[in-house]
């Protein structure tokens, strides 16, 4: 199984643009945080919402990872769908957090589901999303 | 009606970190083109998903503006929930057009959808978004 | 390029639970009506959730039968997910329509979107439907 | 709090098609079981998408119920989208069960994860959805 240490440098090698740090990888589990800058704000200070998205489908390509290796497969599969309910305002302050479970690995499609809050109101999900992935071959 | 370059205007001072230029804005649509920069694209030179979700997320927030005018009921409007099936991979050269149409403007909820093309290629969709928003008060 | 009549046939022989009934039929394109009966009402007279549902994926899958021919391929694809937003009440009087457009044929999964309209009220959609199927082999 | 029992009676007065026995309710979550009849299968044997989708559509509703109360409020609240993705072949035999949680409990909208089994195989989903109500008022 791959390190959270070695996944965060792979996230952070792969998405330049944000700030990505794994917390937990397992077999169709991943947990990650995003630390909040300027350029993921709203006026008003706001998370935007494609900050959000952005953040459930790199956890999902953690969970991936961790349940598939980091190899060819995994590192090619795509995002084909994604859905989300934004529920409450997110806090920018400390960050925000995703937490995917996989649903099922399949041969072709990963459905996965990932709930995200503002980091230190864990009980309170400020948005919750399921994505599907395509794996290649 | 609010003109395309009053709409450009407004959406560039609320989306600072994105090249939005309004093409056209009716009652119930908008037609929105994003200039992709470095900071859109993925590596091998494909346009972000998160970077495709925001701009359907602000074609509707326009083709809002559109239905109900520049004020404080449409400024406030927010996106509850999106759903995205990408199609094929975009092309980053020219930009991504979002073209807007709403499906229902209700007193709570607006159900609008937005099909996304590489600039250029406008026959073949690298995305489609259903997008619900509410409406305060 | 299979006729209504025979994808009538089709669909009522598959679908026996429901009386569908095949209007056009094209390469990537199918409308079908739904007579409703009792077994399709809610207490109040209102279509239900699931019929509506149900008669949209069926338009779908009438689409991919027009798209790929009636063969095993098109037989067997199954839909993988479906999104529908309820958009107004439907009047049961003289059945429920469905327009389905395919907005992508892929080699693995199709992805169409379903209007659906009481039949005499089609300038204002009942329901919106966005649905994948996957394609078998 | 509304007993499983006379939950049960409520469901099977307003849903006449379908047999559901809500075996718990309580604030925010309900299961349910769906006796499998004829009328649900499809060729072959299998539970119908539309089956799958007003099971979960129903299972939400008695969680709504759990959490407001049986009130003119709860009763009147509606489906306004839903959101279901298959992942397995649900085996007919025993019944389909469906756990909903709710997500959110907004003045407005109520936004709740429905997971779908074969009863029996409870390790296993068939189907996932997310399905938002608005409530009146």
């Amino acid at each position: 199984m791959i390190t959270p240490e070695a996944l965060t440098d792979f996230m952070q090698e792969t998405f330049t643009n944000a700030r990505f740090i794994v917390k937990t990888v397992d077999n169709g589990h991943c947990t990650m945080i995003q630390e909040i800058g300027e350029e993921q704000l709203r006026p008003g200070g706001t998370v935007s919402g494609p900050t959000l998205m952005g953040l459930a489908d790199a956890a999902m390509y953690g969970a991936i990872i961790g349940a598939l290796g980091l190899n060819d497969t995994s590192i090619m599969s795509v995002t084909t769908s994604l859905n989300i309910n934004f529920l409450r305002k997110p806090k920018a302050d400390d960050g925000v957090k995703a937490v995917c479970d996989l649903i099922k690995v399949g041969k072709r499609l990963i459905i996965g589901e990932i709930s995200l809050y503002s980091v230190g109101e864990e009980d309170k999900p400020v948005a919750h999303v399921v994505a599907t992935y395509s794996v290649p071959g």
